[in-house]
């Protein structure tokens, strides 16, 4: 049986740093929101009939196909650090790590499906791959959909579609979002036209961070809004066009920087690597800046024998919760800038 | 016969980062004002005049025997970027590279001895040394003196002493002036108390790069101000004492940043020492700063495998006229830039 510490030491699937145009997009994850026939949604719910629809809902995954080798957790049972570390790690939200009656969390054990139970939609069914990938990861949580509702009767309305509780999900309940990074546009000052073409199209952009975080170190996440009346082709053949537009620009920029400021270029760079191998003190602030700068750096050749899985990881590991587990131990925030400059050195084989 | 250009292949004796506190004290240089009896000082001789004193000490140096290997120089004839270049050395002053008429200037084999002919005494005479080293840098210069005293004249009242141009130089004509590196005090706010005192005492404090350049990345020269009314042995003891106190100033307060603020300490020299090794445009105000940082890491062993004498080196050739001279073309502010950062990395070794 998979236990959450498993986690911590092995790196999810999609910090892999493959897949097609992972130099720009680190992840595409997928999401759909559904709802149990004949319940109430979460939030209307009381802690009676939520513990019902948890017992249905994780009877029904664990005998799913796709759940085999899973990690099953009621949030209850899940202490504060740990939900910290599942939400640092992408694999819920962080409204799903508060008012923890009735919630369910299933992680498979490559960490490329995680299902919430009972956030704001009974089940919100997630596949995370690495880099720009929307159809592998559409068929994916397709066919993980599809499976789920042989053994659950979904809340559905031929007029609306499937019915979710908040109703900017309604209709199809998908949301796609691509995790992209983007230091050049940045860098040129274009982001800011991404920002308005993005808004435009019923895109929404934020930080890497999630929610409400700023955009730090050129890492953003692009999000469709509304998922109501667009079929899941049309919405995913939608984002594939923006996404394409906004890689190709961020390409020909970070060519441009090389063949026309190429010593600012390369300096930037290779300061932030020296940086990050030799700092003994780091703010995740300033880590996250000097993570983009390398990560550019490696997709220019400009820096080699690093890879990109490498600065993926470390993206992830330098988060509090990570930084807490890995050591064990409580952290006030300057001894995990402390750790957090250990734990660089030490993946970039640096004493 | 000893060229200019041989001066660029080789190091400074100075530079070596050897001898007594020479963790502290990069140099010890004494310098000695001598005039010929019977001849007008030069900033009231004519041409002629100029160039009949000129004659009279060139001829006398050149059968010094302290001065055998020597490089002898008519100002006139020297180009002016090699006249920067030998103010960057410290072999002369600023005000001796403008102006030639009547100028000369003899600097021996190993760059200890160099003597300004006409700068605003007839004779300039400068011994300078590694590390803090008064004593033997005192029997050196006054060795030279005496020898030259044989064949030429001094002017010399009985009631004053020797005779100069400017009267803080008269009587002894002596000026001693330490280069020191006081990171530590700088960083501790500590380097006011300095300024005070040593103005109190009758010396002066100013950058490494010459009269009127502020003290940049922590470098300093201090010297005394007023050379009338002691004894050579009374100066240089009384020197002697305050350079003692600030040293061992220094020196704690070294040890009381590696012992109690260990961490940032730390961290700001690796810092320092990996933008070193990666940056690829550095300007020289930059420089200075990492380097100064870089040399106290040597001295609280923080970083091994440096040593003092690359560091001062760095100090040298970093400055535009022997990056220039070294790629034997003109380049501008921000060429020598990025030819500053190439040189630091070929001097520490990364590629």
């Amino acid at each position: 049986m998979m236990q959450l510490d498993d986690l911590l030491a092995k790196n999810s699937e999609w910090l892999k740093g493959e897949g097609p145009r992972s130099n720009i997009v680190i992840s595409t994850r997928l999401r759909i929101a559904r709802n149990i026939d004949g319940f109430s949604f979460p939030h209307w719910a009381d802690n009676k009939v939520k513990e019902e629809i948890f017992e249905k809902i994780f009877s029904a995954l664990r005998e799913n196909i796709f759940l085999k080798e899973s990690l099953f957790l009621r949030l209850k049972d899940v202490p504060a650090m740990d939900r910290d570390f599942l939400v640092e790690r992408h694999l819920m939200s962080k409204e799903h790590a508060k008012d923890l009656e009735g919630k369910g969390l299933v992680v498979d054990s490559r960490e490329i499906i995680s299902i919430m139970v009972n956030e704001e939609d009974h089940l919100r069914s997630q596949v995370i791959m690495s880099g720009f990938n929307l159809a592998e990861t559409w068929r994916m949580v397709d066919s993980l959909d599809t499976e789920i509702g042989k053994k659950l009767k979904y809340a559905y309305s031929s007029r609306f579609g499937y019915l979710t509780s908040c109703p900017t999900n309604t209709g199809t309940g998908l949301r796609a979002s691509l995790m992209m990074h983007l230091p050049a546009l940045e860098m040129t000052g274009q982001i800011e036209n991404v920002y308005e073409a993005i808004s435009k199209l019923g895109l929404t952009i934020r930080g890497f961070y999630g929610e409400g975080s700023e955009a730090e170190g050129n890492f953003y996440q692009i999000s469709n809004q509304v998922s109501l009346g667009h079929s899941e082709i049309d919405i995913l053949n939608g984002i594939e066009k923006v996404i394409n537009k906004i890689i190709d620009r961020e390409e020909e920029t970070r060519r441009y920087l090389l063949d026309k400021k190429k010593r600012e270029t390369t300096d930037g760079i290779f300061r932030s690597f020296g940086t990050l191998k030799n700092a003994r003190i780091i703010t995740s602030r300033e880590l996250v800046k000097l993570l983009s700068s390398v990560r550019m750096g490696i997709d220019l050749k400009v820096i080699d024998g690093l890879r990109l899985q490498t600065v993926n990881e470390m993206l992830l590991f330098m988060q509090p919760a990570h930084l807490q587990k890995k050591h064990n131990v409580k952290l006030d925030s300057s001894e995990r800038d402390i750790k957090r400059a250990d734990l660089v050195r030490e993946k970039l084989g640096e004493k």
